[in-house]
């Protein structure tokens, strides 16, 4: 990759990106491009610029705007109007208990990203729909934090039908979320590095019901993706700066 | 709804937005936000500006950009970059002959527009994740063109598991397509009027699969879709000039 100076951050929920904003003392900078609902906060790490991007609440329904579609409009805007050198999606996840997944557990991932809920079985449309799409190699900065790497899938729904299972098992996902694959597509179409960073709220092949663990284990997850983000972006100025 | 100057129409494929170019002899554009793949097309009909973007060509797949993400993508960019009086998402879909819809049939319609697979069971989530926006009122215009109104629902499946079926038939939907409610998402947040022309190309209750009717009724839909839009135009332009 080549020398990053500047990241941005973007996160789907405030309570997931907060403990970064407050832990690097991020300036509030309002709207990014209103009238949509994105919030914006930049900053400064060790001579590593930084700006994050946080969905922001609904207009109408005044919940954060989860899911791809709010994803990919920041991403483009993110990119057409900050234009950083690297992208990094952090948030939380599902995780897998038989690939390893345990609550809090983080991972850190340049890809591959793909969709799980988009199926267009017309042979020229399929392989768009499923994505793969791989952003960056960041197996060294994950050797150097103790982070293992990971797929992640993307999808829609807090939930999983079989076809959705029947994907997430095909592509051996590590990290299933809401966001990443949708980032991933826009990040491609400009031809960005993006890399992922995914803390592990709910283990879905686990005993609870994904949305109970999901609101049990937020904070926890949150909190423990704040400190890797920070050590990354800490690796990360550290070798803009060699 | 106020006076009516300026309308975009936003076309998932190139296929479908082609005739209308051609009847209108709209001219080429370019790219409307490079590097996105977005195309843009502008002209003008009976004095009301039109602008037509399609998603374009994904730079990767080399396929039509269909689906919810690029559609809200390119709304925004829309939105934000042309600021149109009134959105317009025209394009194919899939109708339900238990509730009148046939091969080549046109719903004008101002919502509601729900999505279908979006399933996020957290009390707050639940209404956002759902949708059903209702962006403009057409009733007027959809007597005066004799088109019927209808309910759409959006997802980003050709299919349709048993889950979407469930939602599609809770809400009624005459028309299922995979960009209009993420299209109205962002047009929510810019309180802007939205309204959809669409023209069925398959019968999701029918007895062939969708993507055989899809192909076979494509052109067929395209053209009496582009005949229903330039009336809607002309329609809208005697309107502005009143």
């Amino acid at each position: 990759m080549a020398q990053i100076k500047h990241a941005v951050l973007l996160y789907a929920m405030q309570d997931e990106a907060t403990p970064l904003i407050r832990r690097l003392e991020l300036a509030d900078k309002g709207f990014l491009a209103p009238p949509m609902p994105m919030r914006w906060y930049d900053g400064a790490i060790d001579g590593l610029r930084i700006d994050v991007a946080v969905m922001g609440s609904d207009r109408r329904f005044g919940i954060d705007c989860i899911g791809t579609q709010p994803a990919a409009v920041a991403t483009q805007i993110v990119l057409d109007r900050l234009n950083p050198d690297l992208l990094i999606n952090a948030g939380t996840c599902g995780g897998f208990i038989k690939r390893g997944g345990a609550i809090g557990k983080v991972y850190l991932t340049g890809g591959p990203f793909y969709f799980h809920d988009r199926r267009i079985p017309l042979a020229p449309f399929e392989k768009y729909a499923d994505g793969g799409w791989i952003l960056s190699d960041v197996a060294a900065w994950a050797k150097a934090l103790g982070l293992e790497q990971g797929v992640v899938s993307s999808g829609n729904s807090l939930d999983m039908v079989a076809e959705d299972a029947r994907r997430i098992e095909r592509v051996g996902a590590h990290a299933k979320d809401m966001e990443a694959a949708a980032i991933a597509w826009v990040a491609d179409q400009y031809q960005k590095p993006l890399c992922a960073v995914k803390a592990v709220t709910d283990l879905v092949d686990g005993e609870h019901p994904t949305h109970e663990e999901f609101e049990r284990h937020l904070h926890t997850a949150s909190e423990a993706l704040s400190e890797a983000v920070e050590k990354l972006l800490r690796l990360i100025a550290r070798q803009s700066i060699r």
